[in-house]
C-alpha cells in the first residue's frame, strides 16, 4: 500500500478519528485514488461513490460509528464507507460471488446500520432506528444519507412527513447530486436547484447560527431564529423551503467536497435537538474527469483504463433483451401513435432512450416513484393511450398495489414490461427480480408472459401493443439474449399458447423463459444418450395453455417445470394448480429459485450453484429417470 | 320525492347546470337530507360524504362532466357524486349485494372516471388523463379531489412531484377537513393548518387574482404575479408554500361549504393554465351534529336514528377479532415493554387504539402511509424494540416492497398483523383481502399464520413477541370470531404446527382460518350422514406443518383444502407444491377465492356465491366422495 501511505493505516473509523483534521483531505484524494484503480479492474458503481467521498469521511470523523448509526440510501454511494470500516483488503472482491456485496448489509459489517438496495427507505428506517433508541435511553446519533433522486420516492416523503411528529434527533444528509442515474425529474429537483441560487444568504445564515452557539443561546431559543431566518430568506427569494414546512429544520447548503468544512458544519448541528437536514451540493464522478462529464454512463461503466478513461467493452456475444426492447419499442411507436413510455428513472438501464432520443414528448421518466409510474400510467390508458411501462421486477414490488387496484381492477390495456427479471447477477438479493411470477399471477385480469429468446421478446412487445389486450406483463431478463437475428418483420404471438419444441418420451419439460435454452442443451445432451424427453416453451404463465397441458399429460408420466423466479407460488405452481384441477395425475418436478434470499455473483455461477444451468437440469432429468 | 322538490328534478349533472345558481343551497341542504336519511338505513359512509356536498355541486355545476374528469380519492366522499350521476334511486342498494358500489367505479357508471378505493392515487391517475387528453389534442378539464389524509400518502407526492413536469391543466382540489378516518398525522397537516391561519391575505389574493383577470393579463402574467404574491405571504406569516414549491399554482383556502362562492371560484381558476391546487376547508360531518361532534365513529357510523342521531347497534353475537387484537396487544405491552404499535391511519379500525389510549407514547399513527409504517416498524425493531404492526391486508399491498427488502432481508422481528385478510363485504373488490398469502409467501423468511379463531388469534399475538421470533404475519377477518371465551391464559403456538380436530376416513379437510369453522360444520352435517372425512385445522402457511402432511397422505386418498384468500398461489398452491415435492399422490381439491375480482355483500352472501359456505364445502365433499 505504498501508493496509500495514509489509507493503509486506516482500518477502521477509530483509526480515522485519531487523524489530524489538516490530513483528511490528502486522505480523501488516496480515497478517491483507491476506488477508481480498484473499479478499472473490478467492475461497480464509480461515479455516486466519487461524489460521496468527503461527506463519508466527515460523518466518520464527527461521529462515533458504529455506535452512532448510518443509514444509507440505495448505497451505491457507499464504497468509502465500506473501504473506511475494515473492508478495504476485501474491496477487491466487491461485487464477485462470495466476495463482499456492492451495497450496506448489516450481515456483512456492524458498520452497514440498515440494508440499501431500493431507494428511497432511509429517512424511514432511520427515524425508526432513532425513536427506538429514544425510547430506551439510548444517547446516539443517527444518520441517513439520501440522494436527491432517491428523495423523489414516495416512502421518503413519507418519511419526512412523519419526521416532526414523534421527539427524535435524526439528522438527515441530502447528497445533492442534481443527479438520479439518469437526469433528475420532478418538481422537487427543480426545487432543490432553486435552494442553490442563494448562497451568499446561507453562509451568514451558518455564521449567525455559529454566533449564537457561542453566544450560549439554547436549541430552542436558535431554533427559532434561524427558523426565521430561513423563513426570511425563502420569502425574500421567492423560494418556500419545504423540510422547514415540514417541520424538519433545514441547513444548506454546503460544499460537499469540502471535507473541513464538512467536518465543522457537523459538528456544529450534531447536538441540534430534533429532526434535520443538511442539504449538501456534491457532483457524481467528483475528481475523474471521465465520469464529471458522461454521469450517466459512469454510473456503473465496467472495467476501464483509469489514465485513458477508455471503456473496457467485452464484445457482446449478444444483443441484450434491453436492446431488443428500446430499439422494436421505437419502432412500433413510429407506427401507433398511441403507444407511450413510461419510465422511473432508468431510461438509460432499459433503454427507452432509445424511443427518448426521437420522441422525447412521448417518454416520460417520472423518477425514481414506482407507484407513480403505474398509476400515471393507467390515467395515460384510461384515456386511450397504450401505456409501454418498464420497470424492474424487484422494483415493481414498490407498484404492486398499483398493478391490482389501478389497471387489474379496470381491466386497462397496459404493457408492463418487466425488466431484470430473475437473477441480475452482481447487484444481489435486494436486486434479483424473484417474486414477480408469484405477486403477479394471483392478480386477476393480468395476462403475463416470458420469451424464451430476442425474436418473442420482439414480438411479444408488438402483440402487446394490438387492439383488444388488457394488461399484459412480459418479463425478461438482465443481460445477452441467444444471438439471434431477431430484427424480422413482426409477428403476433397467440396469447396463452406454448410451443413443443421437441416431442420425447417419458418426461415432458415445460420452461418459461430464457432457460428454456439451457434446458434445450440439457435434452440434447440426454438425446446424445439415447433418451429423448420432450420439451416445451410455455410462453406463458398465465393464461397457462390448458389444451396444451392435457396433451403433456396423457403423453407423459412426469413433468419437469423450469422457471427463472421463486419456486414457491410461481410457474411449476401454477402448472400444478392446473393439474390438481383437472385431476390429471402426473408426476411433478419443479427446477427454479429456492426458498432463500439468493447471494451476488454472476448468473453463471448462481445456476450453477443452484442447479439451474445446463448439467443441474441434467441431472435432475437423469434422476426423474430413474 | 315530495320531500325533495329540487333533488328529484335532477337525474344528470345537465340538469343541474339548467338551476339558477341561488338555488343550488337549497339542493345542497336536500342532499344533505337525503344522504342522512339513506344512511340511517342502509348503512355507509357518513361523514366524509356530508363534508363534500357543495364542492361537489359546484364542481359538476361548473365543470361538463362526464366529458370533464372527475377523479375521486378514496371516494368515501363520493355519494353525493353518485346521487347527482343517474343513481339517486339506485342509492337505496348503496353496498348491498347486486346493489350499486360504495365508491366509484367506471363499470358502474361513465362520470366515474377512475377507480377509487385506495387513497392517494387520484393526482398521478388524473395527472395521466390530463396529459393523454392534451397529446390526443382533446379540450378537457381533469379534476383530481383529494382529501388531506389521502395527501400522506407516497404515491400522491409523487404525483405532485411530476405534476409540473409535462404541460396539462390538472387541478386538484385538497378537501382538508383536516381529518384522516382518524386524527390526521405529520408534519404536512401541520403545515396546512398553518395555511388556515392567514385569511385575511388570502381573501386580498383571490380578489387581486380576479382584478388581474378583469385587466386582460395572459395568465404567465398572473401566474408571476400570484406566485410573487404567495412567496411574500408565506415570507412574511413564516409559512413555506410547498404546492407552489413543487411549482403547483396554489388557491386557497376557500370555505368548502359556501357553495356560490365555490362556483365563483371554480369559474374564476378553470381556464387557467398549468397544474393547479384549490385548498378547500371542510367539516366531516358537515351539517349533521352527532357526526360534526364525533367524527371518527360517524365515518361509517351503521344504522341511526336520524332524529335522536343515536346509533343502532345490533348486538354482536361475539367479539371481533379486532377487539381481541385490540386487548390482547395492550395485554402483552404491559408485560413487555419493548411492543410498539404501528398503524397506518387506522387506529380505531384495527383497534390499536385501545393500546393508544393506555400508552399514548408508545403506539405511532403514521397516517396513510402503509410503505412507512412497515420501514419504519423495521427500523423500530433493528435497534430492538418488538413492533406490532397493524395493516389491512388489502393495503399492505402498499408495502409489499417493504416486507421484503426491509423485514425479510433482514430477518428482522417483526409482528405484521394482517387486519381484513379475505371478504371483508360490503367495501368490495378494492378491500378484500385476497392476495396476501400469495403475495407474501412468496418471500423467505416469513412465518404466515391464520388463527381459526379468537383464542388461536390471542395465543398467536402472544407467540409472536416471544424472544427469537423472526418476522410473523399473522392475518386474520373483519369481524366476528365464533363467540369463544377468549380472555384465558396465554398459550404460545408451536410455529409449522397444524392440529387435527377430527380424524376421519377418505378425505382429509384442510382448513386454514376461520374458514375451518364453516368447514367443521359440513363435517358434521356428512357425519350425520354416517360419512367421516378428516378435520385440520392447519394455523400456518409458512413453515407448513410437513410431519403431519406425511401422515395425512398417507391415512387418506384425497384432500380439500379450504382458505379465504386467491387460490392462484395461495394456502392450498403450497399443499400442492409440498406433496409433489414429495412426490406424495394423493388427490387435491381446492376451494378459495377465485380468479376473478369479488363484487361487494355481505360475507355470507358472498361465500354462499362462491361456494365457500357451509354448503358450498359440504357439497363439494359430496363431489368427491362420488
Amino acid at each position: 500500500m505504498e501508493k496509500y501511505p495514509i489509507l493503509s493505516t486506516i482500518q477502521y473509523p477509530s483509526d480515522l478519528r485519531r487523524m489530524r483534521l489538516e490530513k483528511l483531505p490528502e486522505l480523501c484524494d488516496e480515497l478517491r485514488t483507491f476506488i477508481i484503480e480498484s473499479l478499472s479492474e473490478n467492475p461497480g458503481h464509480l461515479a455516486s461513490s466519487l461524489g460521496a467521498i468527503e461527506f463519508t469521511v466527515a460523518l466518520h470523523y464527527v461521529f462515533n460509528t458504529p455506535d452512532d448509526r448510518i443509514v444509507w440510501d440505495v448505497g451505491h454511494q457507499a464504497y468509502a464507507h465500506k473501504i473506511l470500516t475494515g473492508r478495504r483488503d476485501a474491496f477487491k472482491t466487491n461485487r464477485k460471488f462470495k466476495g463482499i456485496s456492492g451495497f450496506p448489509n448489516p450481515k456483512e459489517s456492524k458498520y452497514d446500520a440498515f440494508i440499501a438496495g431500493h431507494a428511497s427507505n432511509s429517512i424511514s428506517a432511520a427515524l425508526g432506528m432513532s425513536i427506538a433508541d429514544q425510547r430506551q435511553g439510548i444517547d446516539r446519533k443517527v444518520i441517513a444519507v439520501i440522494g436527491d433522486g432517491a428523495m423523489t420516492g414516495g416512502l421518503a416523503f413519507e418519511g419526512l412527513n412523519n419526521a416532526c411528529v414523534s421527539p427524535n434527533n435524526l439528522l438527515i444528509v441530502l447528497n445533492d447530486n442534481n443527479m438520479s442515474i439518469d437526469n433528475p425529474v420532478g418538481g422537487l429537483n427543480q426545487y432543490l436547484n432553486s435552494i442553490t441560487t442563494s448562497k451568499f444568504y446561507n453562509r451568514i445564515r451558518f455564521k449567525a447560527y455559529h454566533l449564537l452557539k457561542k453566544f450560549g443561546l439554547s436549541d430552542k431559543q436558535r431554533d427559532v431564529l434561524t427558523r426565521r431566518g430561513n423563513a426570511l430568506k425563502m420569502g425574500s427569494s421567492g423560494i418556500h423551503n419545504i423540510f422547514e414546512g415540514l417541520n424538519i429544520r433545514y441547513f444548506g447548503q454546503v460544499d460537499g467536497h469540502d471535507v473541513q468544512q464538512l467536518v465543522k458544519v457537523l459538528s456544529d448541528i450534531k447536538d441540534f435537538k430534533g429532526p434535520k437536514v443538511l442539504h449538501l451540493l456534491t457532483r457524481k464522478g467528483k475528481g475523474y474527469a471521465p465520469a464529471e462529464n458522461a454521469v450517466s454512463v459512469w454510473h456503473a461503466p465496467g472495467r476501464f483504463n483509469m489514465q485513458t478513461g477508455e471503456r473496457i467493452k467485452s464484445p457482446l456475444k449478444a444483443s441484450r433483451y434491453q436492446d431488443v426492447f428500446g430499439e422494436t419499442l421505437l419502432e412500433l411507436a413510429r407506427d401507433n401513435e398511441k403507444i407511450v413510455g413510461i419510465t422511473p428513472a432508468m431510461p438509460t438501464g432499459c433503454s427507452m432512450s432509445v424511443m427518448m432520443k426521437e420522441m422525447p414528448d412521448r417518454v416520460f421518466d417520472v423518477g425514481i416513484a414506482e407507484a407513480h409510474a403505474v398509476t400515471f400510467a393507467a390515467g395515460l390508458s384510461k384515456e386511450g393511450l397504450v401505456p409501454f411501462c418498464n420497470i424492474y421486477s424487484s422494483f415493481l414490488q414498490r407498484a404492486y398495489d398499483q398493478t391490482i387496484h389501478d389497471v387489474a381492477l379496470q381491466n386497462l390495456p397496459f404493457v408492463l414490461c418487466i425488466d431484470r427479471a430473475g437473477l441480475v447477477g452482481s447487484d444481489g438479493p435486494t436486486h434479483h427480480g424473484a417474486f414477480d411470477v408469484a405477486f403477479l399471477r394471483t392478480v386477476p385480469n393480468w395476462t403475463i408472459a416470458a420469451p424464451m429468446n430476442e425474436i418473442e421478446l420482439r414480438n411479444m412487445l408488438y402483440t402487446a401493443q394490438l387492439p383488444g389486450q388488457g394488461p399484459i406483463a412480459i418479463r425478461y431478463p438482465r443481460g445477452c439474449g441467444e444471438g439471434l437475428d431477431w430484427h424480422g418483420a413482426f409477428e403476433s404471438v397467440a396469447i396463452g399458447k406454448g410451443v413443443c419444441l421437441q416431442k420425447g418420451n417419458d418426461i415432458a419439460v415445460l420452461a418459461l423463459g430464457p432457460l428454456g435454452n439451457r434446458a434445450r442443451r440439457a435434452v440434447e445432451r440426454l438425446a446424445e444418450e439415447g433418451v429423448h424427453v420432450g420439451l416445451y416453451n410455455m410462453r406463458f404463465v398465465k393464461p397457462l395453455d390448458t389444451a396444451l397441458l392435457d396433451e403433456i399429460a396423457q403423453q407423459y408420466q412426469q413433468v419437469l417445470t423450469i422457471e427463472d423466479g421463486a419456486l414457491q407460488g410461481g410457474f411449476g405452481s401454477a402448472i400444478l394448480e392446473y393439474l390438481a384441477d383437472r385431476q390429471l395425475t402426473v408426476k411433478v418436478r419443479r427446477i427454479g429459485l429456492p426458498d432463500h434470499f439468493v447471494e451476488h455473483g454472476t448468473p453463471d455461477e448462481l445456476y450453477q450453484l443452484l442447479g439451474m444451468d445446463e448439467t443441474g437440469i441434467y441431472n435432475a432429468l437423469k434422476a426423474m429417470l430413474k
